[in-house]
C-alpha cells in the first residue's frame, strides 16, 4: 500500500502529512529532509512509549540524530503546567539549541503538550507530529493548535505553531483500545458534518467495514479528514473567522470535559454529545432538516458513542459556567456553529442558555425533534 | 514638555512607543485607540502597583474599561513558571476573553511574563507595555521578545509577542532606587556601542547630567534607544541575524544571573561586567582599538556599574556551563557579538572558553589591555 501525501499550504510554514502503515520506520529519513540540527526530543507517555519508543529512538539513530526521549503519563492529567515545567527542565538538562527539534509521538494530549513546548522553548524550536491515535491522525496533529489546560478550562493557554511534517502511521492504529477508536471517529464524522455530505454518506454505509478498521478505507479516511482540515486552516489559519467550523460540537464538549473532570469522557466522547445537541440546536435555530439531526445522531450512536449526557442540576450548572469561559466566547455571547444541512455549517451563532440546556439532555422542542 | 513618539515598523504588527512625563495619566485614552474589548488586566509587581497601581487603573476605567489588578512579587524570582500559573488562573477567574488585553506595568521582569502570559493565554491576546524602569522604557518593552527563567537560565522559555503599544512614563524615572536606574544605563550604553558612535560620544560629555536625571535628556536618551531599538527589530523580528547585536555582553551577563543566583546582580549590573569583557574580547579578537576598550569600560565604571567579577574556581565552571545553556549557543559553539569599533559590531563570532575566562576576570592579553 503506498504512502498518500497531504500537503498544507501556508506560505513559509506549510508542510506535509505523509499516511501509511508502518511509516514511523521512516521517521528518521523524514526528518533528515527538514535540515534541523542533530540532537532533538521525543515526547511521548508511558503507554505509547512502551510500544512505540525503540522504534522512533531507532530511526532517528539510524538517521544521524542524537535523541532523548521524554515520557510523562498517559492521559489528559498531562497537558497541565506540571508536566510542561518538566518537559522543558529536561530539554535543559539535554541542552538542546535552537536548531534542535521535538517529535510528539502520541495521542492528542502528547501532541498539544509537545507542541506547546516546542512553541514556547527557546521562544520556539522545530517539531514534528507522529500521531498515535485516530483522533491525533485526524485533527489534532494537523493545523498548528498547541496548548495545555488549566483547572479553569481546556486549552486556555496555548499558541499557534505549525509542525514541521507530520507522519501518521496506520498500523499504530491496530493497537488502539476500541473506546479510544471510536471516539476518534467523532472527528471523523464531524468532517462529514462540517465539510463534505458526500463523505458523510460514505461514513454511513461503510461504517462496519471502519469499525473493522479495515487499512485501505482508514488511509481513505485519515486523507480525506486531513485535506479537510488542512484547506481550512489554509484558509483561516489563526481561527480569525472559517476556521471556526471545526468546533463544531466543541463548545459544549469543552464544557462537558471541563466541569466533569477531565477524563470522565474521552475528548472524542464529550464532543459527540456536544455535536449532537449542536444538531439539535441547528435544527432549532438554524434551518438543519430534521430528519439530517435525526442521521447525525444516528451515526454517532451507531458508532458507539454516547449521544446525551444526564446531568444533575449541580452539574448542569458547571456545564453552563464552562462554557462561558470557552475561548470562543466573546463579550457576554456564547457563539456556536450549526448546521444548515449536512456539509454545511455556519459560525458565530449566539445561542442563549436555555437552548444549550434543553439540547444537552436530549429534549428537544417538540416542533423539533420529537416524532 | 511635548511627548515623543517612536514608531516600530512591523507590518500589521507595527506599534508606537509614547514618551513623556506622566503618560501613565493618558493610558485609558491610548488604550481606547486600540479597538479592543472592555475587559482587561494591570499586571505589575507589589512595589510598582503601589505606586502606580491606582493611577493606571483610574485611567483605564476613565476611558471605560474594566480593569483588574493582578500583582506578583518584585524580583527576577517572579518570572517564572509558579507566577506564570497564577497569573493565568486569575484571568480565568477574571473572564478575560479573546478581545481582552494585558497592561504590563513595571519594570523588565513584570513585561516580560505579563508578555508571554498574553502571549499564550487563549493562544494570544492583546498586550499593552507600560515600562517604569530606565532598563524596560530603553530594551525589554520594545521589540516583543517575552518569556520567563527556568532553573537552568534565563529566558530559556518565551515568545515573540509585540504589544499593541508602549507608553513611557519619564516620572516614574524619579522614583527609580540609583542602583536600578545605573542599570538601565548599561542598556543606553550599550546602544552607543552596537549602533551609534555619536550617541556614545554624548553619554560620555553628559553622564553626570544624565545621572541627574536632567528630564530633557532623559526624554532625548530614551527616544533615541527606542529609535535604535526599533531599526534593528524592524531588520529582523525574530532574530535570524542581524537582531542578534542587541546581546551584546549578554551572553556572558546572561550566564553570570544564572551563575550566581538570580538577583544577585541585578540584570543591568551583569551586562555592564559581560560588555566590558566583550569589548576586552573585541579588542582581542576584533580588531576593537584598545583605547576604544579603554572608553567602553571607563564609561560603564563612570556610571557607577561593575566592570569585572571575582569568581572561585567552582563559580566560574558554573558561569561557562550556564553559558553553553544560552539561547545563542548553536552545535556546540559559543558565539559572541563584538565591535569592530564603537558603534558598529558584528554577530556570530565563535569564542573559546580560555579568551572567555580571562576576560571575565579582567585578565586581559598583555598585548592589548595593560599599559
Amino acid at each position: 500500500m503506498p504512502v498518500r501525501t497531504v500537503d498544507v499550504g501556508l506560505d513559509d510554514r506549510s508542510y506535509s502529512i505523509f499516511i501509511g502503515p508502518n511509516a514511523l520506520a521512516s521517521l528518521g529519513n523524514h526528518c533528515a529532509g527538514l535540515q534541523l540540527g542533530r540532537r532533538c526530543a521525543v515526547i511521548s507517555d508511558h503507554t505509547v512509549a512502551r510500544r512505540y519508543g525503540k522504534r522512533a529512538m531507532a530511526s532517528l539513530q539510524a538517521a544521524g540524530f542524537l535523541p532523548a526521549l521524554l515520557t510523562v503519563p498517559p492521559g489528559e492529567a498531562s497537558k497541565g503546567l506540571k508536566c510542561l515545567q518538566a518537559c522543558y527542565d529536561q530539554l535543559a538538562a539535554q541542552r538542546l539549541d535552537r536548531r534542535s527539534f521535538i517529535v510528539a509521538l502520541g495521542g492528542g494530549v502528547v501532541g498539544d503538550l509537545a507542541g506547546f513546548v516546542a512553541a514556547t522553548y527557546l521562544r520556539g524550536i522545530a517539531f514534528v507530529q507522529v500521531p498515535t491515535t485516530l483522533l491525533a491522525q485526524v485533527d489534532s496533529s494537523v493545523g498548528g493548535k498547541v496548548g495545555i489546560n488549566l483547572k479553569a478550562g481546556k486549552n486556555l493557554v496555548g499558541a499557534f505553531h505549525q509542525p514541521r511534517l507530520v507522519l501518521c502511521d496506520l498500523s499504530a492504529l491496530n493497537s488502539l483500545p476500541a473506546r479510544e477508536f471510536r471516539a476518534g471517529l467523532a472527528e471523523v464524522i464531524k468532517y462529514g458534518i462540517i465539510y463534505d455530505a458526500t463523505f458523510f454518506g460514505r461514513l454511513e454505509s461503510q461504517l462496519p467495514k471502519l469499525l473493522r478498521r479495515d487499512k485501505r478505507l482508514l488511509m481513505d479516511v485519515v486523507a480525506r479528514c486531513c485535506e479537510i482540515k488542512a484547506d481550512v486552516v489554509r484558509q483561516d489559519e489563526t481561527e480569525t473567522g472559517l476556521r471556526a467550523i471545526l468546533n463544531f460540537g466543541h463548545t459544549i464538549g469543552h464544557a462537558i470535559e471541563a466541569a466533569c473532570g477531565y477524563g470522565a469522557y474521552l475528548h472524542g466522547e464529550a464532543i459527540s454529545i456536544g455535536q449532537v445537541a449542536a444538531a439539535r440546536l441547528s435544527a432549532e435555530l438554524c434551518g438543519l432538516p430534521v430528519a439530517d439531526a435525526r442521521r447525525i445522531e444516528n451515526l454517532f450512536v451507531r458508532a458507539g458513542l454516547p449521544a446525551s449526557i444526564k446531568l444533575t442540576s449541580v452539574r448542569r450548572a458547571k456545564v453552563l459556567g464552562a462554557m462561558r469561559l470557552d475561548k470562543k466566547v466573546s463579550g457576554d455571547e456564547i457563539k456556536f456553529v450549526l448546521a444548515r444541512r449536512i456539509g454545511e455549517v455556519q459560525f458565530g451563532i449566539p445561542v442563549n442558555a436555555k437552548s444549550i440546556e434543553r439540547a444537552l439532555c436530549g429534549l428537544a422542542r417538540a416542533s423539533t425533534l420529537s416524532s
